[in-house]
């Protein structure tokens, strides 16, 4: 079934214990289009400057990833990110940030967009995610992300968020927020109450939480890599996989949603254990289910 | 088969956010025994003073615990340790420390204990455990703890001792310590290398990993729990059923440790629920066969 992601496309400079990536691709909504397409088509909303040095429809050669809602603007700047990872590389620090295009008003979504059955809003403001979301037909499984500086600055934005998608998808420490509860099962039941029917709670290097408001649970350990050169993408490279395996099956019951968490944990193994895009774009489909089907061995007792 | 634990009776004072609980009975050998208790007869060695407050033979009643190797020493004082945990609570503060009697000679493996089949070392100074383990027959599957200060003082005994015995069961930041190595899954590897057949690193509240010599490997998160009061014996106990279900199988091939892995993961988890013992005391072995079954149903996809 048809899957939309609308979310950043950035230039990245990246620092690692492993070393430093400078300008290279980045962004919530290549991670998620390129983890997505293994497993379906994938439609890209998303906005860059006239400075973007990439051409998407080569990078993107051979997946099925569909950029008409890429919107090119002459008079602005691409998006730009510089972080650093110290230490087991939990968290990434970031030493500088620009905006640019995406402090502007939100990207369209094309007409022929509209009816996506699958949508990921990755994350950035709530009120342009509302503002997206208004123009996707109703009906659609919406999953979303957020961070922090929404939690404090735009909660009322966000709360009106939450009740009209599917499924939150945040880390540790913003469910933390977000509940005000340190607990991470008792906060993702509190996150619950406020509208998504599952909460998917990430937590780095120990793995992922997924409740729903049925009562069902489900506990996923991270994928054991040997080596993590750069975690950027982490996250975005889960959801990808994830809104990717669930709109290939077409289903959103929790036995296809704990298939989905274990396919979104091994797409992200593979992202981490490269700069960039790189764990990515180096495998393709049976490597990922190859892995899938090692997880499972890891983890089944 | 038959199950010997050397470890410490202690006098324990432990603060959470959740209040204070002064002079409880605490120490490795009784967590260990109480959770083991649940799966197998436990043969408990060890040695207190004659200020101790508890009578094992009353606080053990119902349980097959044997108690002809503890040895109370009349001139002698009980260990005491006051801890505090704060936060997460993912890791003790240690207040205060009177080792008292686990200064002295360690205690004597009474004869009848010597052919036990299979043996936990709790975690002390590794000369001791060598001095301990010199006293069983040989043949016994032996599984042991240890802890930073062993690590940076005492490493060429810890690595002898290492030799000698079949499992290592460490937390994550010893496991770092010992193998000098931040990863993980690396970190387990290279504790191989140096001895035990199998090493389980406890991870806390993200579970723990196991790895054998044979190249197989399990992941497994820790059980969900709403209310953490108490920490403390969270690790021993865990040890405990991991031991006393191997015991009771009388196995320890991989499949048999997987199994034993998820028993001390749900017996660890009743443990925290309340403080000191209360959370083993107050529930039975259908208690642990139920939430085990939640646990896989928790983490099978």
């Amino acid at each position: 079934m048809s899957l939309l992601v609308t979310g950043s496309i950035g230039i990245d400079t990246v620092e690692t214990p492993y070393g430093v990536s400078e300008n290279c691709l980045g962004g919530s909504a290549v991670y998620f289009s390129m983890a997505a397409s293994f497993f379906s088509p994938v439609r890209l909303v998303g906005v860059i400057g006239s400075d973007c040095p990439f051409n998407l429809t080569e990078v993107f050669a051979g997946r099925d990833i569909d950029l008409t809602g890429l919107e090119t603007r002459a008079l602005s700047k691409t998006f730009r990110w510089k972080g650093l990872y110290h230490g087991t590389m939990n968290e990434a620090i970031t030493d500088k940030v620009e905006l640019n295009v995406l402090s502007e008003a939100p990207p369209t979504v094309p007409e022929s967009f509209r009816n996506s059955r699958f949508v990921f809003l990755a994350n950035t403001a709530p009120d342009l995610q509302h503002k997206l979301l208004d123009q996707i037909e109703p009906g659609a499984f919406v999953a979303a992300d957020t961070m922090n500086c929404w939690i404090h600055g735009h909660l009322d934005e966000l709360k009106s968020l939450l009740k009209r998608i599917d499924c939150l998808i945040i880390n540790k420490d913003e469910a933390r927020e977000l509940a005000a509860d340190r607990n991470l099962i008792s906060a993702a039941e509190k996150v619950l109450t406020m509208g998504p029917g599952t909460v998917i709670i990430k937590k780095g290097q120990s793995g992922s939480i997924t409740v729903d408001s049925g009562g069902e649970r489900f506990i996923l350990p991270a994928f054991p890599t040997l080596e993590v050169k750069d975690p950027t993408g982490a996250g975005d490279s889960f959801a990808g996989a994830l809104m990717g395996y669930l709109a290939q099956a077409g289903r959103t019951d929790f036995g296809a949603l704990k298939t989905a968490v274990a396919y979104g944990t091994v797409a992200a193994s593979f992202t981490i254990s490269e700069f960039s895009l790189e764990g990515l774009t180096s495998i393709d489909r049976a490597n990922i289910d190859n892995r899938f089907e090692m997880l499972r061995k890891l983890t089944q007792f």
